[in-house]
């Protein structure tokens, strides 16, 4: 166990699995699933439903989150006729047309790199956003595309917890605490609690849900919005959580209230920069912005005039503009802005049961199995 | 605002200042106190009820917590007839016999010192640890020892909060994030959630308590101890929020369930080191320990040993060992370990609210009236 952290410090892909194993054991049976090993392996001996090959091959777009890719190839490691690879952003499109299953993670996959994916069965996301995916091109060549629902993975929850841990990171001024620690000062700085706040949670979702579950035990009044109240996603104990509802069109009306904004929308067309210079401007002097959802719902430009003027008092962020993201960015560089490296979903827990969601699915696809566990959008 | 915020990140004392009366409006008016700033003056006319001088002397001993000192002047700058001094910690001995009350913050006060303290009527912590002073020879010298109970300051409410950032900090592995930012790595490293945890909360007294109302809807179990659950401090919806309780003999055995534990207990001779070899030894594997009391709880070395061996998970500590910190000790270098410049009672709101029971206490003192929101040790 030592030797297996100490190694995990050191940020390579063996060392990470190598954790992963010492941390939590490898499922040892996939419950789920219809079929034994043996007996997928022996469907797989016709040619699979995948269509045309009797090993069903899922490419995931890399180098980045290397866990979800060590996870999956863990989990599926008794099933040699599923075979899973890793490939740097740059060549998937020289490659995409050898698989059945693509996880997208960062890459972008445009009409271009689609219409090479002839044989595409499924494209997912390691997760929800689906941004970066021409939607309406894989439509037309019959691919489906299909998002993990963060309510059943623990996505939600393990978002929701890095919400309110960059919540109290801007709030006790991080970057100030670690100088006064350097500089040999104590009691410095003075911070702020949760305690009292208001906040406001664009897009009341699933991780919004989570966030406002843990938050409202801290003593603050939530408000909240979201595009459809009456969807049977939102939980019952609606009214005990959230103190002021609203529509996408009231976040205005809302910002003049809020001390804290906490965005957690998906990125569309409707969402991308939807915090902007109006809505910054209608928010209090001193006000906190935290984002665990989509670099692009800020508005870069906006936010980072804000920060430099004082009006808005910190910044907290899993996710950026671009990713991964220039590290000498003034942006960066501002008293209380702090960072974390997209890693708000991912903990042991999230990325296991995801792991084991995307290994179904092949398992699925090669045996002509119906699909459970993944939302498809088209 | 701007200007002011800027400034405070070069942590001077007036740009602390500065900040805070931009950040919160002073209070015009105390309303808990039973005279006019007018009358406290007349009364004044005659000698004090500090027995020897028309003028109240406020010593704190400096130079940490510098916004203790900056929001009690503050609060009292329209009674001149109180005086309000800080000096360093060398400096104390020479000229604590001109003081009537004197608030420690870090500084040890002994017999030598108090011999030296012939005006003092009172010797008070800005918060509630007293570990430092020596009560017993301040109760020959009829000089009252006191706390400000942090239930009413929140100075609870705070230091909880920390707990929970310090929590959350660790088991996303703060340090492996910042380098990840820097290296422009993304998805890394796998962290683990509060979520499905089991805390140990050692004294469960004010912050316990705290700690515990905000980390239940984490979906987590919660073990305490407390030398006296029946005492009417233990609030009363205790059986929701702690799933098994213990008294402090209990520890060892409670040890063994935990991932997590966090100690909130008072520094004092029984406690001094409690957390040793002995009690680490019976945590899992990988558990996680935080800090948020005295620095005293635990016992270093054995801290050390374990991290280092990898049995401790990560250590997160507002308060040291010896204060302030050197920011070179080896602990620190450690993976898993992050500190914070004993700033978890510090925010806005309960340091002003302290400001306001130090500065009662003074205008009470000088006009001999009885005290009211502290609570004294002898």
């Amino acid at each position: 166990m030592a030797s297996a952290r100490s190694a995990a410090t050191r940020l390579t892909r063996s060392s990470l699995l190598q954790l992963s194993r010492a941390a939590v054991p490898p499922p040892s049976h996939h419950p789920n699933l219809p079929y034994s090993p043996r007996e997928y392996s022996r469907m797989a001996g016709s040619v699979g439903s995948n269509g045309c090959s009797a090993v069903t091959r899922v490419l995931f777009c890399g180098p980045y989150w290397p866990a979800s890719t060590m996870y999956t190839k863990e989990y599926l490691q008794n099933y040699p006729f599923i075979q899973v690879d890793e490939v740097g952003l740059e060549q998937v499109p020289d490659v995409i047309h050898n698989y059945h299953i693509c996880v997208v993670k960062n890459k972008r996959i445009d009409s271009d790199i689609i219409a090479k994916a002839t044989q595409m069965k499924i494209i997912m996301q390691y997760g929800v956003g689906l941004e970066g995916v021409d939607i309406d091109a894989a439509t037309k060549q019959k691919i489906r595309v299909a998002r993990i629902p963060g309510s059943t993975t623990g996505n939600a929850i393990a978002c929701a917890e890095m919400a309110i841990y960059l919540t109290l990171g801007v709030l006790r001024k991080q970057k100030e605490m670690d100088t006064a620690v350097i500089q040999k000062d104590l009691g410095l700085p003075v911070g702020e609690t949760i305690f009292g706040k208001t906040i406001l949670i664009l897009g009341f979702g699933a991780i919004g849900f989570e966030v406002a579950k843990r938050l409202k035990p801290f003593g603050v009044k939530v408000l909240a919005t979201k595009r459809n109240w009456s969807s049977n996603t939102v939980p019952c104990d609606l009214d005990r959580l959230v103190d002021k509802k609203g529509g996408p069109e009231d976040m205005y009306e809302l910002a003049r209230e809020a001390d804290i904004v906490i965005t957690c929308m998906t990125l569309n067309s409707e969402s991308v920069g939807i915090v902007d210079n109006k809505f910054i401007s209608a928010l209090k002097k001193g006000s906190y912005l935290i984002n665990i959802a989509r670099g692009g719902l800020l508005d870069y430009e906006a936010v980072f005039v804000h920060l430099k003027s004082g009006h808005l008092g910190g910044l907290g962020v899993d996710v950026a503009w671009t990713e991964p993201f220039d590290p000498e960015d003034p942006i960066l560089k501002l008293p209380n802005v702090i960072m974390t490296p997209h890693v708000a979903g991912i903990t042991e827990y999230s990325y296991r049961t995801m792991a084991k969601v995307v290994g179904d699915v092949a398992l699925k696809l090669h045996a002509g199995e119906p699909f459970t566990e993944i939302e498809f959008v088209n």
